[in-house]
């Protein structure tokens, strides 16, 4: 399974997918993927190494191979499209959980320098050319906002989750993330609200959802431990009596329902 | 003057640009701009109008002069590069702000049409190109996170402010953003802290800014009336008794101060 996490900018993106991660590593080989070229998603996951990004993949490649870049990333992933191709040096592994690993799109190095446009490009190649076996996962992390749906980085995952939180601005922001992943082709759409304090804010998102035809994965309370969890530099999955990762673990159970379902 | 606000997603830019653009129009001229493809501002300061982007301009242009695109836009702003040359079709009033206009940089229409590389170099000129009067002030809302510092969109800026929340994401990001906004030359950098619950959030967020050698410009408590003011469709500035908004109006001095004596 493919999937893609996506919503407005800080509506808890980064720490559901790092959170999704460390609980399906427990089952299944998990790939998790920073394609926000803002960087969050290694630290959230305790992880303070450098990471050659996948946007180096082609240097990588040219290196082992001796081939050019350009098409020689193309020819890897069509002779042999599996994840286990993916050159070693380019992830991330976990001590507790051997069945993690954790990539990084690439980010903006010196200011002035240009857009992630390439860097989109070679993570859409990945993602279309990669085929999966039944026990491998791959969750991608994508970056704030729609841009990256004009670019079609996320086109061939099976299931997008949208995350919302109370308030208007990131409903519009679901609402033309839902429009655009149509448009390419996306047809998979939950959402998860996060970050509720009160009966009435769960009861005004999940109507103004109904209203926009929105399937709900599940709702994540506000919960003070994610904070502390960030500012305590630690992954929320350390804190098992968070009651946001209570919900997350629920979430994860309806999403493998679902996957199973369709 | 010219401002940039900056940030990781969800910090609060737009709320701050937004209510910014307010209070200053009670004594200036003001341009409020949204530079983010996944636009907030207009909604979040109460239109709800359709509004022609900046990225359109070419088009307007050509139908004014009957000049040729490409070339045309920057010859407009060569010869009389003011504001006030901004066609009026691409911006909105306020029945109750008569100094304030709203512009908007341009969005993905359709989910795999592109970047928006091209709608970021229309603005980059346009913000280079444009002479202020000194009753003048534009408000740059950035798009969350880093990459319009790889475009430059934000180059021409007197001053960027960095919105950032506690915790250590956000202050990643803005470490991330001060690297690359010095790069491309901007030199005067400062710091807001949003969405302060308690003593030791302000001070554990201080302290990182601090060692960074952040100039901190002011504090913003979390406010539940931001989230209402969000459910109800209502801008901040309508909320007198808001702290939130209170703050606000303690930074805009600080703003002011720090420009006259820079």
């Amino acid at each position: 399974m493919k999937i893609a996490i996506t919503g407005k900018g800080g509506v808890g993106k980064t720490t559901l997918s790092g959170t999704l991660a460390f609980l399906l590593a427990r089952t299944y080989k998990v790939f998790v993927i920073d394609a926000d070229p803002d960087m969050n998603l290694a630290s959230s996951m305790g992880v303070h190494t450098e990471i050659t990004p996948i946007s180096k993949m082609k240097d990588l490649i040219k290196e082992r191979t001796g081939a050019e870049p350009g098409s020689a990333f193309g020819e890897v992933f069509k002779i042999n499209p599996q994840i286990s191709d993916l050159p070693e040096a380019m992830s991330v592994k976990f001590d507790d959980y051997k069945n993690l690993r954790l990539l990084v799109m690439g980010t903006v190095l010196k200011g002035g320098e240009g857009c992630i446009c390439p860097a989109s490009v070679l993570l859409k190649a990945l993602m279309r050319n990669l085929i999966l076996k039944k026990d491998e996962i791959i969750i991608l992390d994508m970056e704030a906002g729609i841009e990256h749906l004009g670019r079609r980085t996320a086109e061939a995952v099976d299931v997008m989750i949208i995350v919302v939180e109370p308030g208007l601005k990131s409903l519009e922001t679901a609402e033309r993330i839902k429009k655009l992943a149509t448009d390419i082709g996306i047809k998979r759409i939950l959402v998860v609200i996060n970050k509720v304090s009160n009966a009435m804010e769960e009861e005004f998102t999940t109507n103004k959802l109904d209203k926009l035809g929105f399937e709900i994965l599940g709702c994540i309370p506000r919960d003070e431990l994610v904070i502390q969890a960030e500012m305590e530099d630690k992954p929320l999955v350390d804190y098992q009596q968070s009651i946001a990762l209570q919900s997350i673990n629920h979430i994860l159970e309806n999403l493998l329902n679902y996957h199973s379902r369709n």
